[in-house]
């Protein structure tokens, strides 16, 4: 009987898993103007304002994480996920994922100033991002950290990325582009403890369904942001 | 004229600090509950009522932390504040602060179970940890930052406090000690950060009246606590 009912979670697990990693078909790779963007069809101002405006999500990951790690009650969780913070502020001045993206916008031809200060942010944007740094605020931290689970399809999209940025985009200096290689370690090495994390927690179909609507949320963020970049960037 | 502003100014902060150290009349030092503690005249029982319900404190420190870093923009303050976090959290199983105080559990006669678990913890103490990290999370960070203060005050205490149960509690394994004496060190490092914080950007009178402020509520917190343990305890 145990093996029946142990064969049985794992089999919900596995279709748990599989519903998370559906949510791919809604991923912001699959945006009119990200594939716009890995066609190389991009002008200049066009890469300036998705670099710009997307700081505004790496200047606030930080702020998400720690939200997370303020709700999270397990110190073993704690110990981990403080990983993901370090990985963007760094541990010393210049150091880390928000300085990477800075780099990025002086690759661009933009100065550090204009991206730091958020002046090219459209609003679109940041209603999207603060968004998802509330989410990871007020919902259970649990479902914050599914919110997270986009990083699954993360590293192929990075490999994309890097690809076509390096054949389409040639006056970007490539040194520019390191923020794009971190992440093809850190996002499988964070989906894989966030993956765990959701499956040992979501066990009832109630608690997997709020996963997926998580994930889903996230997704809506993400393609939202390129909605507003879109616009505003014509 | 500039020197004279400076001047001033710096007179200004001065006086801020001084209205700050000056909230160590207010400190739980003073509590009539930790007097007798530090006197020797608690009895077995009361020592373990004292430390499972201020395990509840310990335990929630990460907690306000990471909201403090949640609410906090500035990555160069995120990057030295985060350190307090791993000072409780550890970086490993067995690690950090939280271990160390459930360690201090053991030496006085509790199982890591009973403390971990909270059975010991009674309302008043819940109310008033809760009410510190529901400031963290909800004030402006600077004030959350202010509110940390009380480790300006802490070191003397720590100091008093292991002298004392050395001295009058035989009966505790001096090993079990271990996380006073990791604070002689920590609240020094950590307290001198806050200060810098909160005197760089409390410049006005009413920036600095709401830091003041902020580590009066502190006060109470950790009195409230005292109180609610002395209640539960005699």
């Amino acid at each position: 009987m145990t093996a029946t009912v142990a064969g049985t979670d794992h089999l919900a697990t596995d279709q748990f898993v599989s519903a998370l990693r559906a949510q791919s078909q809604r991923y912001h790779s699959l945006h009119p103007f990200h594939r716009r963007m890995n066609e190389g069809s991009l002008n200049r101002r066009q890469v300036q304002g998705w670099v710009a405006n997307r700081f505004y999500y790496q200047a606030s990951i930080p702020r998400k994480d720690a939200a997370i790690l303020s709700n999270c009650p397990d110190p073993e969780v704690r110990r981990r996920w403080i990983r993901r913070i370090v990985d963007h502020d760094g541990t010393g001045p210049g150091e880390g994922g928000i300085e990477a993206w800075l780099s990025l916008g002086e690759a661009v031809g933009l100065s550090r100033t204009e991206v730091a200060d958020e002046r090219h942010v459209v609003p679109g944007v940041r209603f999207a991002v603060d968004a998802y740094v509330n989410f990871a605020r007020t919902r259970p931290w649990v479902e914050a950290v599914a919110s997270s689970l986009t990083e699954l399809f993360a590293p192929d999209l990075m490999a994309e990325r890097l690809a076509a940025f390096e054949r389409h985009y040639d006056w970007i200096d490539p040194a520019g582009l390191a923020y794009f290689r971190a992440r093809l370690t850190q996002a499988p090495r964070d989906s894989e403890h966030a993956l765990e994390v959701v499956t040992e927690h979501c066990r009832t179909p109630a608690e997997q369904a709020a996963a997926v609507a998580a994930l889903a949320f996230k997704n809506d963020v993400l393609w939202s942001m390129l909605d507003a970049i879109d616009q505003a960037c014509r």
